[in-house]
């Protein structure tokens, strides 16, 4: 059964409580943490109300220029994602395009062993497959988590991206593209061999075209009971 | 890897004879021939045509009522449909609701020995599941073959169709929502263990939000190369 990851974005404190503890009882395999969504003088709070199910977290701080909320300088940023990364969770998500002119935040996450998910998003539009293969070429060097999100504006675009899955490799992928048109993307990416998960909500969808776990399960439990996955007569 | 069942729906003898040959380049694993494409005065020489791949193919005279272009009295449709399930195809179509208001089809249908992949569509919505498990149950007693198709107008239609899944136990079910939000349960649909397999086009849509097969086939490949479906780490 492929493994969901659910994405928690509360707003203030009660609200991620709620949300976590919500998400356990969802059975969620993994839960992505947006600290992005919250005011970051609650950033230590959540981290501690978050180290218990840190190791199966990721916790991200999406930047305002990749879909996200954060919009705090360079110099706030690196503190934050730094303490994100001192805590431990599974998965740091760090975008790309911040961590490729952040020298100091890389010898950080070397220096801790932190696992990182290099990410990266386009909002608009899904670049065609050459360019995409050659972004994630780049994004392999730096880490075995990657993580590709585009927006489609056909259903050619999410068959596109998924195409990725063919040169993942070694590497642990994620990807798929958002919007109405994705769908099939979010919930297919999730079967690819090298997945490590697909994202889901606990109900509102927290990004454009996102399912509720509830949904994922629903689809997924039919493909994966009994004997497995469809063996066709 | 699922199999593909590929639509062909030829308004001339010409253009059959070209989709044929199209359709076995594409590598389609079945051939479904919607004869109601084409005029009667054709059947005849259609059916030679079709001959030598009856054995992989589905025999469809899809009636107007159900989405169909077949528009015949009932004599007409009953006389066609037993030449058509004469030829000997891999499968007939037939509609539920034709099916169990003619005594003689289905008499003739049990003499004869044809396989008949019973159907059923709604081209308008998607009832909901209890309505659905209830006509299942009664396709059930006609045929081990079921088709049941209806018109998503949400993503939750889609999944709700595929649920559908949970309880074909011994039967093989086609099962999916048309529409473009319905794209989702075509190609999931393919990867339920009890699916003879999924349909496509070969180029544009037969029915509305049908993918082709090549689409298909990238999204499946990546899927199954390998070491076959996700085992997730």
């Amino acid at each position: 059964m492929p493994k969901i990851c659910v994405s928690i974005a509360a707003e203030n404190l009660e609200q991620l409580e709620n949300d976590l503890s919500e998400a356990q009882n969802s059975a969620a395999d993994f839960l992505e943490i947006r600290f992005d969504f919250l005011r970051s003088s609650d950033f230590d709070e959540a981290l501690r109300l978050a180290d218990r199910i840190k190791s199966k977290s990721v916790y991200t701080l999406r930047d305002e220029s990749e879909l996200g909320k954060f919009r705090g300088n360079n110099e706030e940023r690196t503190f934050w994602l730094t303490r994100l990364a001192n805590a431990g969770p599974m998965l740091l998500d760090i975008e790309f395009n911040i961590l490729r002119i952040n020298d100091e935040l890389m010898s950080h996450f070397k220096k801790n062993n932190t696992s990182i998910l290099i990410s990266w998003h386009n909002g608009k539009q899904t670049p065609n497959l050459d360019e995409l293969r050659a972004l994630m070429s780049k994004m392999k060097q730096m880490s075995k988590y990657i993580k590709i999100v585009t927006m489609a504006e056909s259903i050619e675009d999410a068959i596109s991206v998924l195409e990725l899955y063919r040169d993942a490799n070694d590497s642990n992928l994620i990807a798929f593209a958002m919007g109405e048109k994705g769908i099939l993307s979010r919930v297919l990416c999730g079967l690819y061999k090298t997945a490590p998960f697909t994202y889901a909500s606990l109900g509102s969808e927290v990004a454009p075209g996102q399912l509720s776990i509830y949904q994922m399960r629903r689809l997924y439990y039919g493909m994966f009971m009994k004997n497995g996955i469809g063996e066709i007569h």
